[in-house]
């Protein structure tokens, strides 16, 4: 059985951070949460969905909305908790396990908070696969399941249980409740039983993250360009090996908020090999298109992750900044996360984009020729 | 034991919208609602406090916001079933009776309609005696009670169970939700044992309701004057004899909507024996003083209406208009309201007026040494 301590929170921060794709909020606040509750209670058993019962009660934890950063105190992360302890009193029955809803950013860590404070194991997979700004955008709807009951917490100790017919709607109220409750909240949606997570869940998703990060912390020890050690950490994954798409400088950021979101786009100019060109990255919290000189290199739910040219590490939308030196790559999204019903939640169209979904297998045939793709994907490489 | 049937529904809906105090909503659409229930479910047994048992457990009904009114389609009211439902689900417990939070306005039905779909009892009581806008506005809250758990349920079938220790939060966190469920939520708070009810509830402020609209409605087979009629309805009650205030014609409102509530003022110009004399009412959603000259006759949380000079039937913030001949009267509150925990609450100095709490019993001391005050109230006619 696997377990995640203090050191694995460290790469997962890091891997978690590629697959906010830009968004996802910055996992150091959760980490420094997460790290003091297995300081207190010890490693965190990691659960492969494989192993987990299809009937046990599966509780899956996060935060909504921003949270504010309290740099002498590290807040405990009993609000998880409390939230945990709300729906396992509505659905009388205690939790099994619990995981998290979105692998990418903050919400990596905010399940091994909960689990090192109850005891419970996380499994290993997630709802979104990466990072998406509502709680409506997890394959958890789409495959059909219920966000509700659902609870939330603040840390003024009030908790609220939601129940709602509509998924949409639990998003709509529980937004609504994050403003009042100061900006953030803690809580658990889409309780669901074993055989569930196992059907609609996005697989393995936090030992990947792990792998991710843990390849990027490791390159420079091993001499090895952190953008090959990505693609060496995804290769083998459902998702398929991470393909380097651009590498330049920051030279425009234009951000403007809207309906809560940030959202803008980022121009990059060339160096190297692409010394000359230009990529522009639309963003809406998370990154959604890479664009080089008006063709799609790639676009949502595929990941693209802007890196630190030299360190490898994910820079985020609100932190890109002129002059800085970059690596664009694109990672291909798991097969559950392509099918209709999914992309009506979340693809291009869903977003506002003009653009319809490539797949990056399709779009670099040759590069995955070569590397090959997981089981399932071979039809994009079809003539 | 007495019962409230549709006709009793007639006289509450007048009774209450007097108690109002020129805000509490419409009771119109609540009492089709209540009309509707008790036609199809019989009469309500409307319990006095003193009958209530001591380990009863209460839990009060009302609804929040401002209710659209669907003209074709009455609502069944199920919602408020469905937030009690809610409420005794994280209690563990079936209620063993519902009753008012707010006696003045719409709140006075809602408690009828759950009645009568559940066949618990109402208890003749609430927290308010009166109406006031906000959920902290209850003797349950100044004497001690928390207002959680709390249930809210709306028209698209979504339920909310709020917890908080926080009395204040919890109107904050549910007018918040209220917002976004569309306007007007239902909901059940400040869930209590009967002994708890007995202590900090207004007493009997239902029956009383009663009692105040038949006599406005027999006022007129009578050949009675509708003001004489409702202080002969009031006198011997906990409030003590409506006083009349002043009589004339409306020749100013000023209304503006701030933080959410109608604030201004109307100005009446006197008729008959005030014929010459001006009287300004302030008000936020509810009168809070009725000032003549420069002098404070009557303000919150002493009762202030303005009603219809013909019919005695009230007259909403609303629906003042310029050019309607109105009367003015006092009702002054009981003890329970009057205490400095409660004037904390719902004081002048809460809505930000200028002037001090007097009592109508004070202020107008001939008129009660004449008619006589309640038990407790003899202080007031000291000189």
């Amino acid at each position: 059985m696997r377990t995640v301590d203090v050191q694995d929170l460290q790469s997962l921060a890091v891997g978690a951070a590629i697959l906010g794709t830009g968004g996802g909020g910055d996992p150091y606040i959760g980490r420094l949460m997460a790290e003091q509750a297995i300081r207190e209670n010890g490693p965190v058993t990691l659960l492969d969905p494989e192993a987990l019962d299809d009937e046990a009660l599966v509780l899956p934890t996060a935060m909504m909305g921003a949270p504010t950063v309290m740099i002498e105190k590290i807040p405990e992360g009993l609000e998880a908790v409390r939230a945990l302890r709300a729906a396992e009193q509505r659905l009388g029955r205690r939790a099994d396990a619990t995981s998290p809803i979105e692998c990418g950013g903050l919400n990596s860590m905010i399940p091994f908070i909960v689990a090192a404070r109850t005891g419970l194991p996380v499994v290993d997979g997630d709802g979104m696969g990466r990072a998406f700004p509502e709680l409506q955008m997890e394959t958890f709807h789409v495959y059909g399941l219920s966000g509700t009951p659902a609870a939330l917490a603040d840390e003024h100790g009030s908790t609220v249980l939601l129940e709602t017919p509509d998924n949409v709607r639990l998003e709509w109220l529980a937004r609504g409740l994050t403003i009042r409750m100061g900006g953030h909240a803690h809580l658990v949606d889409y309780p669901m039983r074993g055989a569930d997570f196992k059907r609609t869940a996005v697989w393995r998703t936090i030992s990947m993250a792990i792998a991710i990060g843990e390849a990027v912390l490791q390159a420079p020890h091993r001499g090895q360009d952190p953008v090959e050690a990505i693609a060496e950490a995804t290769q083998g994954t459902l998702y398929g090996r991470a393909v380097p798409l651009f590498e330049g400088k920051v030279v425009d950021v234009e951000r403007r908020t809207e309906g809560g979101f940030a959202v803008g786009q980022a121009t990059i100019a060339g160096l190297g090999p692409d010394a000359g060109a230009t990529l522009v990255i639309r963003f809406q919290n998370e990154n959604l298109a890479a664009v080089r000189e008006g063709e799609v290199l790639a676009i949502v739910p595929d990941l693209i992750a802007v890196l630190d040219a030299e360190t490898g590490m994910a820079v985020t939308t609100e932190r890109l900044r002129y002059g800085q030196r970059v690596r664009v790559i694109g990672i291909p999204t798991p097969e559950i996360m392509r099918s209709d019903a999914a992309l009506a939640v979340w693809g291009p169209q869903a977003f506002g984009l003009p653009w319809p979904f490539v797949p990056l297998e399709r779009r670099f045939p040759d590069y995955y020729r070569r590397y090959g793709v997981p089981k399932g994907k071979e039809k994009y490489l079809e003539v």
